[in-house]
């Protein structure tokens, strides 16, 4: 929640003065020819208009005209362990933080920690990406743009996440579990071949692509900078350019008969 | 992410050029008794300063010197089922809202409909308490207030909330099962004394009393009014008038070595 101390509002009636009343002296020196009348003048002015400036600044801080909303959206990208998820979205969310705006960075291994318990049988799966999804999407009601890194294999709970989000911009790193086997330094598909993993999708159960992405990659022939443009173009272009956001729609609100 | 468009600019350019004019003709007026050049000065600047205002409005939007962020918290309302937790929790979520702060609203059952498969034993309870002030914990990284009611009876997970939350203020609804029993329009606590509910706080599972929570309420000698203005006056003391926000420390990370 953000709000504009005084002291901005005093430094900008004095940056303001500094200019303005130069410009009042000039003209009145170029009319009348008198240089003593002109810095006169300009001389009261600084005093009478610097606290009606500051006066001026208070009033239009508690006026919201003009005041909008960047759109927000969330930013989820899947695939296969070792697809290089975790790169790209580090790399586009730099970009964004750098455009000063309001975004937050979700990685699926900032989230498990909190939730030790959680394994990863295709239930626990399930559970790990819906809780993480409706995170993603109750940030983004708040107005915080989200990029999110998933393996997210299954598109049910892919889907649960598509249907809370307002923006939902998926991102699909297409590539085969032989390439992100090459690429995996830590040694993880070997691990899952050797059994000390199950259910590892590439390895033990599939990765379900998605049908419909928003955007698909092809980390194979793709650079890390190539993606992050390609995504960063998509969203000013389709997502943060909207002149108007999406209403946004209430939360959906179901029925219960237990208290909760 | 809010921005302030060049509309609101031009507005303010007007509306300031307005005042400061009329100041500038008055003046020169008084010094040279001439109204016309008083007149035809103030004309000139008109034209000369609006552009000028205007100019000074856009790179002052850039600057970010005294746009300062009011604290935010997670405050967590715990108590028995019909404890009053949902109207208290709304009337002090009102008055935030009133006040124009970033505020929102968790309450368990706008939680719950999305998770159907989390019942009600003490280790769903925890999942579901957990799953939710997780959520809270990190609105509130992102500058929102969270206004939270939750059943939660387990000091467990409430205690895993506030370890997450930077500011974390928890308000206990002090009653009993049986005045809560009296309270309950919808017959919840006869349901469960009949066996439709398990696990149900106050019938089958004890209600674990905080130990130390920020804020204690008798709600059986106390009106919602009272109780939120009580709130309203901690929160404003203690927490949104702090002159500095706490340092916002960087989400813990665990390390795991899975990928996730």
């Amino acid at each position: 929640m953000q709000y504009e101390t005084k002291r901005r509002s005093i430094l900008k009636a004095i940056s303001w003065r500094t200019w303005a009343t130069m410009t009042t002296a000039v003209i009145v020196f170029i009319f009348t020819g008198r240089f003593t009348l002109a810095i006169t003048i300009g001389f009261l002015e600084v005093f009478a208009k610097m606290g009606l400036y500051f006066l001026h600044e208070r009033i239009w801080h508690r006026i919201r005209y003009g005041k909008k909303e960047i759109p927000s959206f969330v930013l989820w990208i899947t695939g296969l362990p070792s697809s290089g998820k975790k790169a790209i979205a580090d790399a586009v969310y730099q970009v964004l933080l750098k455009e000063d705006l309001k975004v937050d960075r979700l990685d699926s291994r900032d989230v498990r920690p909190f939730f030790p318990e959680t394994g990863f049988t295709p239930e626990e799966v399930h559970r790990h990406v819906k809780r993480s999804g409706h995170l993603a999407a109750r940030l983004e009601k708040n107005g915080v743009i989200v990029v999110a890194s998933f393996v997210s294999p299954y598109r049910e709970s892919r889907d649960f996440v598509r249907r809370l989000a307002n923006n939902f911009v998926e991102v699909h790193l297409r590539t085969t579990a032989e390439a992100c086997e090459k690429r995996d330094a830590k040694g993880h598909y070997r691990k899952a071949r050797q059994g000390e993993y199950q259910y590892f999708p590439g390895v033990h159960v599939a990765y379900e692509e998605p049908p419909n992405p928003e955007i698909t990659i092809d980390v194979d022939t793709t650079s890390v900078e190539e993606a992050t443009r390609r995504i960063v173009a998509y969203l000013k272009q389709r997502v943060m350019n909207e002149k108007k956001a999406k209403p946004q729609p209430a939360s959906p609100r179901l029925e219960q008969s237990r208290p909760a």
